[in-house]
């Protein structure tokens, strides 16, 4: 994807870990994969093991020698912390920086952020040629997230605003990315029906006797009718559940009557 | 955590994803770990070594021989699958889940969320004893997310408006959340301070013959003034920066004059 931010993995130690970045980037469209220094050489086994439908990203990835070549062509970078640190610079949540990343793009900049080591993240001098940290809401008291999770929650973030936006676009979300009630292969259905059914029911109720007083009826009914309401019944559901009523109603004539 | 909700894995199969989920859980203050039937047993090393500060969530896990009983206690329960069923049921997004069960918790429902197998997920049967489905946001050209993965964006959104929430009850966000920018040891510079900066550099630069003519002074002026209003600048960045004048000053009137 030519809007891709630039994945940046600075000094990664475990080649697993890179595969997994690789496989959190992959579910959400980005592809600039890129990797100052990774400790155990490059390419590596581990990191395509790891990276699940990924591969091709690993395959691509970038291998730079140090940090400020591997940036050269950005026009605006990120810098992934999991402590505040000493320094004098603005902090936004991953959410905060997907939205200031997609303004940034909007008007033609390369972004991209980077990703510390294992061990001990970034260091400050990399960190000073950020233009500001991304720091994760975590439990401060038991805040340890991992390289291929922060690379995660980042791209998900950066990826939210775009599934959304790619909707509008297209008049129709992607199958994965579509929220609200799925019917498949049937229509909500129309008040004329539910009120059919609701009037099928409360009449063999009423010949059955179970309103055990008419002062109860309508407190009653509306119970009934609130508990239909909130399950939103397909047209499928009421033809359904009509036949439940007629066959119920049938085996209580069967019993009151004799077969 | 009282109101945590519970995260309940069905039928996980690797040690190691129990335990990065456990990890997962522990950065946003989910602690309800209910597994059922682990295919490789219980107590699981494995899950113990991938769960880093998860540890005593993994130690804490409760384990269930089939999932109805690992559900009994809960009012309201979330599936989460990567691919649209044929089924019809809700579909929230991640952030919409997370908004939901803040909503049952705070009227005081115990909410859970289920993830299925490494392999293929949660059956239909499991699925139907949910009220909605999960599904996160994702390419579906390379959808792969794993177990620990949708463990971690669930227990990520779920903690995001709790994070904001715990700021405002408390009048200050814990360190790991405030967003913004940071000044370690400083404050922001007045008006005042900056305006005694921006006529010094302005003076040293007339007398330095560095605005070529009187007309295009005053827009230079004013570039110069946005470029450093842009940055934002602390009380002791503005002392620096008119050490750094003064200081080229007079390098500039040793050239000028000699030593």
């Amino acid at each position: 994807m030519s809007d891709s931010p630039a994945v940046i993995l600075v000094n990664p130690q475990l080649g697993e870990n890179i595969g997994t970045a690789a496989r959190a980037m992959a579910n959400f469209g980005i592809s600039d994969l890129r990797i100052v220094q990774p400790r155990d050489g490059w390419p590596s086994k581990r990191a395509r093991a790891a990276s699940a439908k990924g591969v091709k990203i690993v395959d691509e990835a970038k291998v730079f020698a140090d940090l400020p070549s591997a940036i050269s062509d950005l026009n605006h970078l990120y810098a992934t912390t999991a402590r505040p640190r000493d320094m004098i610079k603005t902090v936004f949540s991953p959410e905060q920086a997907a939205s200031d990343m997609h303004v940034r793009q909007n008007s033609g900049q390369k972004v991209g952020i980077l990703f510390g080591r294992e061990r001990w993240g970034l260091s400050n001098d990399e960190i000073a040629l950020a233009d500001e940290i991304i720091m994760a809401p975590v439990d401060p008291k038991c805040a340890s997230i991992n390289i291929a999770q922060a690379v995660l929650l980042v791209c998900y973030e950066w990826f939210k605003p775009k599934a959304a936006s790619l909707g509008q676009e297209t008049g129709e979300l992607p199958a994965a990315v579509e929220t609200g009630l799925r019917m498949p292969g049937t229509e909500p259905a129309s008040k004329q029906q539910l009120l059919g059914m609701y009037e099928h029911l409360e009449s063999e109720l009423d010949d059955a006797g179970f309103f055990k007083s008419k002062e109860i009826r309508p407190k009653m009914v509306v119970n009934l009718r609130n508990l239909f309401a909130r399950a939103e019944m397909t047209e499928q559901e009421v033809r359904t559940f009509r036949g439940v009523i007629a066959s119920l109603t049938r085996q209580h004539l069967r019993r009151k009557y004799g077969k």
